[in-house]
Formats: C-alpha cells, sequence, structure tokens
C-alpha cells in the first residue's frame, strides 16, 4: 500500500516522483519558474554525493578552482557548435550597477569558454601540463519543462576542466573520469550505471566525443547521469590554449570537460524508491539510523529516554548518523512512516520491553515486514548496525542490477525494438546517424541512451547493419525513453 | 628586502597587495571587470576557511540548504531600507530562453527576501522554530572599484538565515554567531578581531542592529571580516513569517542573518603577510610544510629522493599537508623564495649533509633568518612538526595581537583622533549619528568601524558626551581607515 499522500508507482511514476520529493522534504518550487529550493534533507543528501566525489577527484589529482558566474557573450558565441547549443538556454544580464551593459553577459550554462580563456593564460609550456581543474558551481539553463532536481533552470554541479600535451593522455583523462563517475554511481549510490559513447546528436555542443552513465530509473527509464567529453583541440584553437613543447614548438593542447549535476539526487530518488517513499543507500543518507522510543507513561518516557542514550552511545562510537525521534504527540505508526518516506535505512524501535532485555528491535528499509527485522543485543549493536549498513549498501545495488538486467533486451528488429521499449532497454546495432535516430524517437518516443563499452569492442564493425534503417551500423547501442 | 616582483609593503601597501595576490597565484581579475577567478591555491584557502566555519555551523545546530539565484525583483522592493541599500548594486536578468522576461529577475546580492518567502511557507507553528539555515553560494553586488577578495562584483560566501519564536532567542543567535565568527578569525586565521556594534548608517540593509568582527590590516586600516543582524520583525512582517503559538495565537517571528565571504582570504593576506609575501596561519593554509630537496649531481638526486619518502611517511602519519618540490633547473634559493610568497609555514631542507645525519633542517616562515631555523633528526619529525605546526598558529595570533594592542589608542579629543587614525584606529565616545560619522569621514577619512563590545556596557551611558560633537554619546567607538 502506498504511504498516504503517494501517488502508486504504478499508477503514474511521474506523479509519484514529485509526491516523494514533497513529501521527504527534499526539494521546493521557488518563486521563480524552473528554479529550485532544495531543503535540507535534499541538501544533505547532494552533500555526500558531492565529497563523494570531491575525494575522488583530489585522489585522480584534480584542484579546484572558482571561475566566474558572468560569462561575456562574445565567448559563447566564439565556438559555433557551442553557441548553436546553448543559445536557446541562455539567462542574460543587460543591466549592472544601475545601468545598461555596453556588452551583455550570459549567466553560465557551462564554463568550457571562460575557463578556456583563463587556460590560454595559465599555460606556457609543456611543463604546465596536463592541467586539471574542478569547480563546484551553479549554472543556469533556461528550462521550459522543469522537473524538480531533474531539469531545473539552475542547477549545481561540478564541472571539470583539463589541458593535456597529447590527445592520447586527453582520451585517458575522459575516459578516467567517466570511471570515476561510474564508481561512484555504483558504489556510492547503488545505481548500476552502464558506461556509453553518445551518438553525435547526443553529444555535448563543442565536443568532438561525448560519453556518458546511464541509470535506469523504477519506471525502466533511462537517466544520463554524468558525462565526460573529449574536446579534441576544438576549444583549445578557439581559445589560444597553446603550450610551447619540449622542442619549442607552439603546439595545440588537447582539452576535456565532465559534470555531474544536482540530477544525481533524482537518480537516486527513481532508482530506489518505492510507494512508501525515498530508499537512500547508506553510504550517501543523510540519516542512516532513526532510533524511535516508544512508551506510552512518563515513567516509560524517563526510562526509555535513558535507555536510548545506551543505544546512541554505540551508534556514536561507530561514526553512524543517526537521529533520535523524540517528537512528542506523535504515534510510533507515523514516525515509522516519515522515517520510511524519509529512506532512512535503518529504524530502532525501542520500547519498554526491549528495555528490560536490554536488546532492540531493527527494521531494514530495503526489506519490508518481518523479513527485514531483527533483535539485537545492545551491546552488539555498533557491529551489527554497522554491518547491516554495508550488507543494506550491498543489497540495494543487487536489487537495483537485477531490476536492471530484467529489463535489458537484444533487439533483432525494429519491432522487436518497439515492443521492448515500453518498459525496458532495447540493444540494437545503429548507425548512428541524426535522421535513424530522430525517426525511432517520433515512432517509439525512445532515445539513443549510448553505444555500451563493455558491447562495443570496435566502432562501425565490417558487415554489420543498423537494426532499424540497414546503413552501416556504427556500434550497437541501447535505446530507451529518458527523462 | 621585498621579493621580487613585489612592491614593499612600506611603499605602498595597495600595490603589495595585488602583487601578492598575483605572484602567490591566488586569483585573476575575470574577462568580466569586478568579476574575479579564485586559482587552485586561493581556492583551498577559501575550502579551509569554509570547512573551519561549516563544522562550527553544524555544531551550534544549523543546517545547508540551497536558495535560487534568481529572485523577482518585487521580492527586493518589498522592504524598504533593503531596497535603497541594494538598488545601486544590482545587476538585472532581462532575457531569459531566448525572450524578454516580464518580470526582470535580479541576481541574488544576498537573500533575506527569498528565504524569507520560503521560510513562510515552512514555519507554520512554534514546534517549526528556531529554524536554523545555512547556503552557501555565490551573490553579486555591482562593484565600481573592484579589488581581488576584498570588493568583486560576485563573490563567494555563507548567509545564515534563522527564525526564532522570541526577540530573546534571535538576539541571543545574533551574538552566538558573532562569537562563531570570532572564534573562527582569532583561532583558525590568527586575526585578533574586535567584536562590535554597528552604527546606524553602518548597519546592514534592513536590519535592526548590525554587529561585526572587524580586524586590523598590516598598514592598520580595519577589514569587516563578518557580520551578525538582529532583523526584528522587519523581514517577517514583509514576507509574513508567521507562526501559531502554544496558545493557538499566530505571531510573526524574529529573525536574524550573518556572513562570512571570501574577503575573509583578503583579511588573511593583509593580517598577516610582509615583504616575502603570505604568511599562513598553519590551520587554514593549503600546504602546512613544504620539503625541498637540495642536490647537485645525479647520484645525489637518487639519494636525496629516497630520503625524502623517509621525511613524507613521518609528516603522512602525522596526518600534515605537505608538498615536495622536486622541480627541475630551479635553485634551492629560487624554491626558497617561491614557497615564502606562497606562505608556507614550515621548510624543510633536506640535502646531502642532512641524509647523512638523517636529520633535516626545519625553517620557520613566521621567524625569519636564523632564529627561525633548526635542525631536526628525521625519527623525531612527525612529533616536533606537529609542536612547531601549534607554535606558528600560536605566535602569529600574537604577533598580530601585539601589532594590534599598539595601534589602538583612546582619543580624548577630535584632534587627537585625527592624529591617531594616519597609523591606528581611535577609541572615541561618539553619538552614533549619521551627520557626525559623516563628518568625521570627510575630515579624516576614518569611519566608525564598531563600538566594541567588551568596552560598551551599556548603551548611552547617563552623561558621556560625543568627543566630536559633544552630543550624547551612544557608546565608545573605534574609528579608523578601512577597506
Amino acid at each position: 500500500m502506498a504511504a498516504q499522500g503517494v501517488t502508486p508507482q504504478s499508477e503514474d511514476f511521474a506523479r509519484w516522483y514529485t509526491d516523494v520529493v514533497k513529501m521527504a522534504d527534499l526539494a521546493d518550487n521557488a518563486p521563480v519558474r524552473g528554479c529550485m529550493i532544495i531543503k535540507p534533507y535534499g541538501y544533505e543528501l547532494w552533500e555526500n554525493i558531492k565529497t563523494a566525489l570531491d575525494v575522488r577527484f583530489k585522489a585522480t589529482g584534480h584542484r579546484n578552482a572558482y571561475f566566474p558566474l558572468f560569462i561575456p557573450m562574445g565567448f559563447i558565441e566564439k565556438e559555433a557548435q557551442h553557441v548553436e547549443g546553448f543559445a536557446p538556454e541562455l539567462a542574460v544580464v543587460t543591466h549592472g550597477g544601475g545601468k545598461e551593459l555596453e556588452e551583455p553577459l550570459v549567466v553560465r550554462p557551462t564554463s568550457e569558454t571562460v575557463i578556456g580563456h583563463a587556460f590560454s593564460d595559465w599555460i606556457q609550456s609543456y611543463r604546465d601540463l596536463p592541467l586539471l581543474i574542478n569547480q563546484w558551481a551553479n549554472v543556469v539553463r533556461w528550462e521550459k519543462r522543469p522537473r524538480l532536481f531533474l531539469r531545473t533552470t539552475e542547477f549545481l554541479w561540478q564541472e571539470g576542466h583539463t589541458a593535456h600535451a597529447t590527445e592520447l593522455e586527453a582520451r585517458e583523462e575522459t575516459l578516467r573520469m567517466l570511471d570515476v563517475y561510474a564508481d561512484m554511481a555504483i558504489n556510492e549510490c547503488a545505481i548500476p550505471v552502464i558506461k556509453g559513447r553518445k551518438s553525435d546528436q547526443e553529444k555535448f555542443a563543442g565536443a568532438a566525443e561525448s560519453y556518458t552513465i546511464e541509470g535506469m530509473m523504477g519506471n525502466s527509464w533511462a537517466l544520463q547521469s554524468g558525462t565526460s567529453h573529449f574536446l579534441g583541440q576544438n576549444f583549445a584553437k578557439v581559445f589560444d590554449i597553446q603550450y610551447l613543447d619540449e622542442d619549442n614548438e607552439q603546439q595545440y593542447a588537447w582539452t576535456t570537460s565532465w559534470g555531474v549535476s544536482t540530477r544525481m539526487v533524482g537518480g537516486v530518488i527513481m532508482a530506489h524508491g518505492d510507494d512508501k517513499g525515498l530508499r537512500l543507500p547508506p553510504r550517501i543518507a543523510p540519516l542512516q539510523v532513526v532510533v524511535t522510543p516508544i512508551w506510552k507513561t512518563d515513567a516509560e518516557q524517563t526510562l526509555i529516554h535513558s535507555f536510548c542514550s545506551s543505544v546512541t552511545d554505540q551508534l556514536t562510537a561507530a561514526g553512524i548518523r543517526f537521529h533520535v525521534d523524540e517528537r512528542e504527540g506523535l504515534s510510533p505508526g507515523f514516525k515509522f512512516n516519515d522515517w520510511e518516506m524519509r529512506g532512512v535505512p535503518i529504524r530502532i524501535e525501542a520500547g519498554p520491553r526491549d528495555c528490560e532485555n536490554h536488546s532492540v528491535m531493527v527494521a531494514r528499509r530495503d526489506i519490508p515486514g518481518k523479513e527485514g527485522k531483527q533483535v539485537v543485543p545492545v551491546q552488539l549493536l555498533a557491529t551489527t548496525i554497522s554491518e547491516l549498513l554495508e550488507e543494506i549498501q550491498a543489497n540495494m545495488l543487487k536489487q537495483a542490477t537485477e531490476f536492471r538486467d530484467a529489463r535489458l533486451h537484444e533487439a533483432a528488429t525494429y519491432d522487436e525494438l518497439k515492443e521492448i521499449v515500453g518498459e525496458g532497454w532495447a540493444l540494437i546495432w545503429h548507425c548512428g546517424t541524426p535522421e535513424c535516430e530522430d525517426r525511432i524517437k517520433e515512432e517509439t518516443k525512445a532515445s539513443s541512451r549510448c553505444f555500451p563499452l563493455h558491447l562495443n569492442e570496435e566502432w562501425e564493425p565490417a558487415g554489420q547493419k543498423c537494426t532499424v534503417c540497414g546503413q552501416q551500423a556504427f556500434g550497437r547501442a541501447y535505446f530507451a525513453r529518458a527523462y
């Protein structure tokens, strides 16, 4: 049975999503249409994803920096594909300090241009390379059909920008960061994303090649959850990022960029949530454990209150993020539902009988009903909970992987594709041309998600034809409905 | 002797500042005038200040959230003083998504209005109070005379926003956060700031009362380094932040706001720097130790390289942030100067003789020349360096405090004030009126910094007259040249 106020997933997945975002107190619409207010619980979830990424960026030698919000309109116009891609989504500042500006300023939709401009200054010789920079920032892309976390006019993200002496190094970096993203998504968010290459039409405006991690959501749709771009020398040539090589000759650098945004929060909600609300993987959950004291009389309340401190001592010692729900005037059942809605991985119930037995009832969010419950003696709590959190993390990844694998199908014909994309992802041989993609999208609503790397050893393999149009195939691609 | 490329402080403090910001690789001007690019070394310094604050905010029960960059123009106009204060500094978005907007959007100069709007929705009953929120964000205030970190059109900051059931609680919160700021400034940044109340003219646009921490810079000028505002019910009334009290009656909430920005980085530079460059307090220094291997022959290089790993093993074990400068083709002297410019608190020199003796030469940035140097056996390195870092931190605070105390003077007459503010801060009895402040500013260039809390037990003490105009004094105030 769905939680009160929540549309069941089976009835309307989009409404289920909106309901849960509101009921779990993650985010709100802002007064400016398309913008969002990220509430503390949603922001803490983002902070944990952010930290998980930041640690990985630093471990791979990247340093954080900060570039300006405002970009001269002329910068955006320098790279032809870039401006074509972003022009319709720009927010433009025309007045500043009480005057009309001579040149309008763009609120950054992404920072390749302004960072390219800076890099041309920072980079002089091969000794300055590789230059490995990341920025945590807000960006703005005007959104006509906004949805909280998934598509908002302003969103938070990180954008990595790197410059290299050789094409090979830049290509390696592009795939290294794709691996970092996949590692984060799989091992922190428990979303078994598929790494792949984007088709020409789906690639970043100005990139030579784009790579993606694609996650499967609870309605079997795909969510592009992070992208990594090999920019070739496109931006280096436009922004004059040159270096003096070891032979004292001027060379253009090779650059990359890569980003993950607050959209990932939407991915976590949709990959794991159920009709009772959120289900959060322990590693990124703002709260890993909620303790709900249960009492009736005042005497019991005093007793349980002190019993709870022996419980929380154990949790503190084990470094677990927890909260004790001591709200008065609410029934235990109401509190259970409330914390299930918020997706807290473990609930500890502590009532008078538990106190007597010096044990507590532990309930898992990932396994409903009696099966997910066990009695744990208080003195074993620290180890048991730590182990359980690991187990829940692993189980959520397993559940999501099984769910995904049951919905990945090969389609030998276009008709098979049409059937599959109703409730899964169809793997076909595909030509990779925009025309063929457009046709499929129009007829089936499914779009090219990616050419998965593990299923494509080479591009344009001899003799393989597109399943839909019969032209030479570029490779095997997943098609699916997507956000 | 000043470092090459750096104007001596005694010659021109403003140019010294600009030179050091550039030479120490902290920041650059952005292509858009007034904006700044924070380079990795400068950003790491900010990250450490940020972490020091964030820990303190969470320890005092605040939660992070995120509110939108864009604010409807109408919101800003709702609070009369607020719009009067901020109107001249606004950046305005008039076009979005390829169309002219119906209502122009303001790029947030601060978020009282949009957060007030949200709070009116979040707060229903006394149970929802206190509401303790903080946001890490960028803000934009159009700046006509920009200076890196000190005054930039876009800057990074945190803004705390809280709502309380009673006036008393809101007042307590205002001063609690002022204490948090002072604690951070004194114990992390080694800047002995003075806590005080702002005069009516200097207070935040829309506040009932503003409080400040004021730091003394190396040229004896003051820098407002953080502010905490008691907003009374001003914003609550305008944005309808009401709650149902325990007697079931609607009441307006009492709110506060408080902020520290990237300006603090400028404060650290100017409070501690000398003609050789930055001097960074160990607790916030991106690098606490730099190891410079010294070699001549290839054989020595190999030897020293492996010797350095026994050095860095010790540093790693002690959790110290360090860097080994293995750049080739640069003399040790050049490297020493380079790291002094970057203000690294401790330099370790490791040459062939050190290797032989299994010891290293340790040089402190806070004590120049031979006095700051000592030979340390490698096996004692972890403890010695950890202790030294504590000692340097304490010594820098001591140096800054002595410097400040030698420049704080009481002025019994206006003439004395005029003399003092050339190279210090003058403490006078002051009426606190804008007219008198304006006169002093015009005639001496000194402005009212604050009414220090520790020197004012009561406001408007009977019988005390303003040192300058002779009216009833509001209290004792510091006047000084300021940024």
